[in-house]
């Protein structure tokens, strides 16, 4: 029996077709003008994706070190920084100002809490003065997704000079991120997400202001990760280091892709409508998502029908049908799997993966009608209300 | 909204991913030692898919190539033959034939009909004398499977010597073919079919009888399709004219994945139960099969659920998901669309094409339980009856 690989994880992503071609090709060099002429391709399709009139920093690491890059370049040691730790994403935000001898304040969340604006506001406040709010866009481990937009303006008018940077590496390309219309001082994405592209490649996108702080702030040692060395290189459509031309090249055919089909807001409405599928299909397969209130557009956890049981699910799923799900991260191991949603990724690839996650539930003795989870999430996907007509408990 | 393009044709078929990228790279020289060896490699894998001991001929032709080289070099003009015509590519044999100056009797049958073995005998008999027998495994016009080995044995029965030439393009892969066990003399295959390589090569099998037919017969003019060159050529490991490099290095890749896959009859037990799985479906879904009494493994011929429908079907299905199907051929392009099901398919993507079926029949108006094809598909692959529980009438 064949089984394809297939990718449903929350990164990597499954490829563009372009991108393989392109990245599988021989590299050119990159000092030269005409690898300057498609970087600066990169820079424009990336400046539409974050949604800034800056040139962005490209660099040759995973999402993390444009996380630490923010950091790095925004915040001085005993800069006190609130960080809204909603899962291992925004722990790492904390771990990292914490390596860099940030003041942290943890807004900590339980999995699949959603934060209303005015607590942000509330601990700001409380913790006064707070020079910094690091924000998670859409945190991965929990399938949550954060109100950027009101976040920020809610922190801004308990401080109105506070410096927000936002790790957006699931984010962008699932749902929107305006850097320069919100205010967003740093803005931190990877290639492996819904850029359909392989790991290897991160950026930061910064708002004007966000520029003229990373120019300002020298106190900190730091020299791979210094943003001002690559606005200075991006200048001259250059970065300041080699640059993982493979990965580049396989981008630039990426970007060409998402233009052609719509733009970002396209990718974007793509990655909502999947997930709007799947969070219709959980309860007609008789499961409950963690984070109801506050889903992420970028990929879903549910929780296993039996607490303890999510890693036999994910096992089954690979070795049944070959497709690769994420499991839970840290405590959350045992109790649930995600569904990532982003990227190369449509409709029939969704509704394949719900009919074998069905076969993998009735196999393991849940009761289900079978077909009621696509239904739904087929429904989903035309638009309709979820079908009545089918009964969703045992049979 | 992503639509990714995906083939459920019969032909070409989705790619395996070793063969793209071992024929997307530099082509090396053919008359090389390196070359021979691989050749070796592919004519070992095809002497398996083949059940033959013998060496194939490897032509740069697309599977018709590989009939009329059969034809070309087995039959003399003036022989009669005797030609299953049971849709468009039976009746291509018998244009060959024609084309060649043989005497041909048709034996014609409707779409989807099956075929008696006695019915063949008779035939042969009624039109004595008989020189040869011109089969089609799996007549991919109306997605019927004939009986190879008992037509052919039902044939020597009425005609001892009668040489046998069976077109098993789509067959090869999908349904065991035994070319040395039931001495066939000529069976024709093509590389854009199970082998889950891009169109371009064709083979031909021949049976140790079949192989001294093509040497002893000499009368009938030819030279790029003249099995003896690619016998003698084949015998020093070479093609006698230059091979189609880049596909050759394609089907290397695909023979090993194969191999490594359980071999060609796990290929063949692959395509059968997505077969049956898509049998399974078409009645759930308020359709008919075109061939219910002898259904092939390798494509599904499926009514429109209203006449003259199918194209509409067909073109809706990839407009909205990027599917696309078979439609119909010649009289039967109003009414039937066919799904392809052999080489690089799998369980998921026959479940996300029958839900993305079945949403399509549902905007037309039939009025379809949703999730009911899928769930008959799915019980079906796992081994279960079709689910009762399910209402297949309009809601």
């Amino acid at each position: 029996m064949l089984k394809k690989p297939r990718l449903f994880t929350a990164g990597p992503t499954p490829l563009h077709p372009e991108a393989i071609r392109a990245g599988a090709g021989d590299v050119p060099y990159h000092r030269s003008p005409a690898f300057a002429g498609r970087f600066e391709r990169v820079q424009a399709g990336l400046r539409a994706a974050f949604r800034t009139e800056s040139p962005l920093a490209v660099l040759a690491t995973s999402g993390t070190g444009a996380m630490e890059a923010s950091v790095a370049s925004l915040f001085a040691a005993g800069d006190r920084v609130v960080v809204v730790a909603a899962g291992k994403f925004g722990e790492r935000w904390g771990e990292i100002a914490a390596a860099y001898g940030l003041d942290t304040v943890l807004l900590k969340l339980a999995p699949g809490q959603p934060l209303e604006p005015e607590a942000v506001a509330e601990r700001i406040e409380a913790a006064a003065p707070v020079r910094g709010l690091l924000l998670t866009a859409s945190e991965t481990s929990t399938g949550t997704a954060f109100d950027v937009r009101a976040l920020t303006e809610a922190a801004r008018r308990a401080a109105p000079e506070i410096v927000v940077a936002v790790d957006a590496i699931t984010a962008v390309g699932a749902m929107p991120i305006e850097t320069d219309a919100w205010g967003l001082d740093a803005v931190a994405g990877g290639s492996q997400k819904a850029f359909m592209v392989p790991p290897g490649l991160a950026f930061v996108a910064c708002s004007p202001r966000g520029w003229e702080l990373v120019d300002n702030r020298s106190s900190t040692p730091r020299y791979y990760l210094d943003l001002r060395r690559y606005a200075a290189s991006a200048a001259r459509s250059q970065t300041p280091f080699t640059p993982a031309i493979g990965l580049l090249l396989a981008l630039e055919a990426a970007l060409d892709a998402i233009d052609e089909s719509g733009g970002i807001a396209a990718l974007e409405d793509n990655a909502a409508r999947l997930a709007a599928a799947c969070r219709a299909a959980a309860p007609a397969l008789g499961l409950e998502l963690l984070a109801p209130a506050a889903p992420s557009p970028a990929v879903t956890a549910i929780r296993a029908p039996v607490p303890g049981s999510a890693p036999e699910i994910v096992a089954a799923m690979r070795d049944r049908f070959g497709a690769q799900l994420s499991g839970g991260q840290g405590d959350l191991k045992p109790d649930i799997f995600r569904i990532g949603h982003i990227g190369y990724v449509d409709d029939l690839d969704l509704l394949g993966l719900l009919a074998g996650l069905e076969s993998v539930l009735i196999d393991r003795g849940h009761g289900l009608q079978r077909g009621a989870g696509v239904a739904a999430a087929a429904a989903s996907l035309a638009g309709e209300a979820p079908p009545a007509a089918l009964p969703t408990g045992p049979e």
